[in-house]
């Protein structure tokens, strides 16, 4: 029997997102039921893995509204990664998926627009046996993390914005 | 002018591969010409990524035996990944692709199939300015770290198996 995960990716450096992507791709292939709500990321924007996600028909939602520090109307984003969460609780439950992508979803730990210790007992009760999870962000929680089976750290050992080369489209976003 | 990134992800742990591929989903995502060359992986693995890839009809070579410690014929493994690096110089220099990932490439530098010296002399001379490539594995050698533009190491925080969960089909492979 499917055994199924809880994966964690955090950290400072790149590749927490993007792994998780190359996990969906991967999962894709085989032929395995995948979502990606993503807390953070603007709807409006037109990202690579969006776009790619479109022509295969992955079902992603984004509903966030590009959160920064700067963000004027704090609590409009707060209410948009709850409605998240949500929207998460839903689709685990349904049965429809063998892999969801929970992706930036640690902010709203940080943030404490979620409550860490809730979520892990909802989940406790009502994740299928079956569903894997990635959740990914910076500054993932120790509860979180002790919840986990599989969690990597990716560190920035080398970026080349501080060689002043601008973000490459495709590449990393 | 786009910029072309030699990328690398290392470390112990999970991700440097899959966050590769993740990075290959979103640049084909923007129409991008994508290509992986995997040193390690043997060829008859039937695996998640290589089938998301034959779905999309992405170019995907898997030039390696399936590599271990334990292979009995380790001249027959040092062959294949000079083998690997000869395709790669050929797609590198064809123009034909915008991404290219060279995956567990690492390996073969560690082993000394390949000189990290001369490797990086060639990309010097030969690789066009726009390409962008992605090369993963343990050990990145300090002078492939040099030469990069971003690098990330990814750390095993927490993994199943320490647990006794065996590796899951769709995620891990």
């Amino acid at each position: 029997m499917r055994h199924g995960l809880i994966i964690v990716n955090t950290g400072n450096g790149k590749g927490k997102s993007t792994a998780a992507f190359g996990t969906l791709f991967r999962a894709w292939g085989r032929g395995m039921r995948v979502c990606v709500i993503q807390f953070i990321k603007a709807e409006t924007g037109n990202w690579g893995e969006i776009r790619a996600a479109r022509k295969l028909q992955i079902e992603w939602h984004t509903l966030g509204d590009g959160f920064t520090v700067l963000s004027k109307d704090i609590e409009k984003t707060a209410n948009r990664a709850r409605h998240a969460w949500e929207l998460a609780q839903e689709k685990i439950t349904s049965g429809q998926f063998d892999l969801i992508v929970l992706d930036e979803m640690t902010y709203a730990f940080h943030e404490r627009w979620l409550d860490i210790a809730q979520v892990i007992a909802w989940l406790q009760e009502h994740k299928p046996a079956e569903l894997h999870l990635i959740v990914t962000g910076r500054d993932a929680p120790p509860e979180l993390i002790a919840f986990a089976d599989l969690v990597t750290e990716m560190r920035e050992i080398k970026h080349p914005y501080t060689r002043g080369i601008k973000a490459q489209p495709g590449i990393e976003f």
